[in-house]
């Protein structure tokens, strides 16, 4: 299995659990958000900034940000001009590319399916729930107060989807960005993973004729 | 299995074979979207419309087709105020909620997901797949013209996108509004059957903990 496999999902819908034991299962890594964030703050992201600007200047969110330097009338772009959420941004870009390019890995957000469209190997799957099983799960496991947790599970969403949206060309959770979205709630986190690999395992030949 | 499976789908991606092949699997009935609309056509739609005109007041896309009424001063609502394409959709409402009750099925098409959004059993889902694979089929199989095919299959899917957006209160095409969606190229027509049976099978035993 040579698959780089990135998992988005709703907040509260297992889908980090469900990445965690799939890359158990399968004996590969496994990176969550808050591990790339981390690797991307500890490895002095000023670098790794730069590095992105020159590389993608196309993708619309530099453009933007490039558009923004201008203003300071300053074509020697610096780096300090980036605000410091899209230095982040563009460290945690390198970090994604670099464990992608080790060798097969679970990515659980930061929109690495996106960040990584263009590697062929990627699979990308949305993992999503009803609100009641989210709300039921992130009671117990996050220990939200329950009847706080609808406005979370909404406001956490909306600040995955605006994350997403303000990176990436796309919108977030559409379906035909996602080789394989799954309802999580109806199947349980074992038989999520189950199917996951069932995927993975037919596809293995490469692009089929349909 | 006590199942209604819906399946919207983007032109060419093997949905309806997807769907064909899943009943016959299942051993039930199958129903696609021509089918569906040829016996709305035949059932003599003007007494289904009127029907679902009281029962279903509060859907917006009836809203609005009852504010074009009130802007004839009518307030005995007539049938005969509402288009064509509204009195067909209308009557294939009541079709695909009459097969849906008569037990598990394969619906394609028509917005059927939408239409039986609150019927508990219903299992809904999502094929698309990447634009070559998607070509080839329609080439080979609905003798679109070579150089004609990318803008059929962009047209196709804006006009099935077009009347999901109309007639339901939704995005076609959103990941969560489908408890399953693959992307068939990937993996081929028969793994892509049996991803939707593991994923059926997986669901029988009810809503799982998450």
């Amino acid at each position: 299995m040579n698959k780089v496999i990135t998992i988005s999902r709703q907040y509260g819908s297992g889908g980090r659990e469900i990445g965690a034991k799939l890359a158990q299962k399968l004996g590969i890594p496994f990176y969550d958000d808050e591990l790339i964030a981390r690797a991307a703050k500890e490895s002095g992201f000023a670098e790794a900034a730069f590095d992105n600007v020159e590389k993608r200047a196309t993708n619309s969110f530099l453009y933007s940000i490039a558009m923004g330097m201008n203003a300071y009338g300053n074509q020697d772009i610096g780096f300090t001009h980036l605000s410091l959420d899209d230095q982040l941004y563009l460290a945690q870009t390198n970090i994604i590319r670099k464990v992608a390019q080790e060798g097969p890995c679970v990515i659980v957000g930061r929109c690495a399916d996106y960040i990584l469209r263009e590697q062929e190997n990627t699979i990308n799957i949305f993992i999503w729930a009803g609100m009641q099983a989210r709300k039921e799960r992130v009671i117990r496991l996050y220990n939200v107060a329950k009847n706080k947790a609808e406005d979370e599970l909404i406001k956490a969403d909306k600040r995955r989807a605006n994350y997403y949206n303000y990176h990436a060309n796309e919108k977030w959770g559409k379906a035909e960005n996602y080789h394989l979205s799954l309802r999580s709630d109806y199947i349980g986190i074992d038989h999520a993973v189950e199917s996951i690999i069932h995927y993975l395992k037919s596809a293995e030949g490469g692009i089929s004729r349909i």
